[in-house]
C-alpha cells in the first residue's frame, strides 16, 4: 500500500496517529507539498477528484480517499484494538463523538481559520471573514459540550482511547493555528488533551 | 426504542430510507416540529447538544444522535442487507462516497440554502450571502463527479444499493430546496436520481 501524505495538515496525521495507536506499520509514504499545491495537479485529481490528502492506494491500485474510509480499511485489516468500537452500542457512541468531533468542532475552525488567517487570503477565496466569526461562538460552544464529556469520562466515550479521540484531539491541536485559546473553565478538555499529546501516537 | 423525527427535514428522512430498506419496524416515532424550533428546547439539548434531530433513544435511555452513528447501531443489530458493506474494501469505498456525498455535496448545498434562501433570514444569523454563492460551483463540481461515478455503475459504489446512495439521494433532492438544477449534462446522476425516487422506501 502506499499513503499519499500531507505532512503536519490535520487529516494525514490523523491516519498517522490511527497507525500507530494500533501499531501498523505505515504504508509507503508518498510526500505532497501542500504548500506547493502539488494535491491540486491533474495527477493527484486522478487519485482523488476533492484534491485533498491523504489517500491511501490499496495493493490493487484502488485509490481510497476520505481519512475515516482509510481509518476503517486498516480497522479491518488489523482489527486489534478496535479503535472504533466492538459491539452496537459502543460503535454507535464512538461514530456519534467522533462526527460532533469533526462536523461540529473541527469543521468550525477551519472555517475560521481558512476565513481569517492572513495566509489563506491567496486560497481561499472569497475569504469572509464574516464567515470565520460566525463559526468561532460555534467552536467555542463545541469545546463546552466536549469538556463537559470529559468532566465524566477519561477519554471521549470512556474508558478506552479511540478514533473519537483522535479527531477530537487533531481538533484541539488545531485551536492554535485557527487562533483560539481553550476557554479556562474547560479544564476536563485540558487534562484530556495534554494526556494525548504525552501519548508516543501524538508525535507520529 | 424511540425515534425523536423531524417529518420531510432530510437526515430523519435518511434514518427512515435505511430502516424500510432493510426492512426494520421504525422505531416508535415522536415528532419534533422544526419549523415550531421544537429540536431548540432545553428539553431536547438534554437529547443531542447539537440541537439537531433525529434522536434515537435506546431502550436503556441512552440518547443517539447523529444520523450516520444512528444507522449504524441498526446495521448492527439488523446486519442483512449489509448497506455499510461487507469486507475492507466495500465497507471503505462505501465510507468514501457516502462521505463525498455528505461532505461534498449535501454540505456545500445546505451552506447554499441557509445563506441564499429568503425563509432561512431569520433563522440563520448573519445570513452571508457571498457564502451562498461561494458554495454553489462546490455543489455543481460534486454532481459532476457523482455523474462521472454513475456513468460507470448502476448504484453509486457499484451494482448494490448503499447507505452512500441514501445520502447522495437526498442531497439531490435536496438541490430543489437550495434552487439548484442537475446540470443537463449530468444524465447518468438523472437516471439514478430517478431510480431511486421510484424505489418504495423513497416515500418512507
Amino acid at each position: 500500500m502506499k499513503l499519499y501524505d500531507g505532512g503536519r495538515a490535520p487529516n494525514p496525521r490523523r491516519v498517522r496517529i490511527f497507525c500507530a495507536e494500533k501499531n501498523i506499520p505505515l504504508p509507503d509514504i508518498i510526500p505532497i507539498d501542500l504548500n506547493k499545491g502539488e494535491h491540486k495537479s491533474l495527477d493527484f485529481g486522478a487519485l482523488n477528484p476533492a484534491l485533498q490528502v491523504p489517500v491511501l492506494v490499496l495493493d490493487d491500485g484502488t485509490p481510497l480517499s476520505e481519512t475515516m474510509a482509510i481509518c476503517r480499511y486498516l480497522e479491518a485489516l488489523y482489527p486489534q484494538p478496535p479503535l472504533f468500537g466492538a459491539g452496537a452500542k459502543d460503535v454507535a457512541i464512538i461514530e456519534m463523538w467522533n462526527r460532533r468531533s469533526e462536523l461540529g468542532l473541527y469543521t468550525a475552525l477551519q472555517h475560521v481559520f481558512r476565513h481569517s488567517h492572513p495566509g489563506m487570503a491567496e486560497l481561499e477565496k472569497p475569504q469572509l471573514p464574516d464567515w470565520a466569526e460566525a463559526n468561532r461562538p460555534r467552536a467555542i460552544r463545541q469545546l463546552h459540550i466536549l469538556n463537559e464529556q470529559l468532566a465524566q469520562h477519561r477519554f471521549l466515550t470512556g474508558d478506552a482511547f479511540t478514533v473519537a479521540d483522535i479527531t477530537a484531539g487533531i481538533a484541539t491541536d488545531f485551536l492554535k493555528v485557527a487562533r483560539i485559546a481553550i476557554p479556562e473553565d474547560c479544564t476536563h478538555l485540558m487534562r484530556w488533551h495534554a494526556e494525548l499529546r504525552a501519548r508516543p501516537s501524538w508525535s507520529a
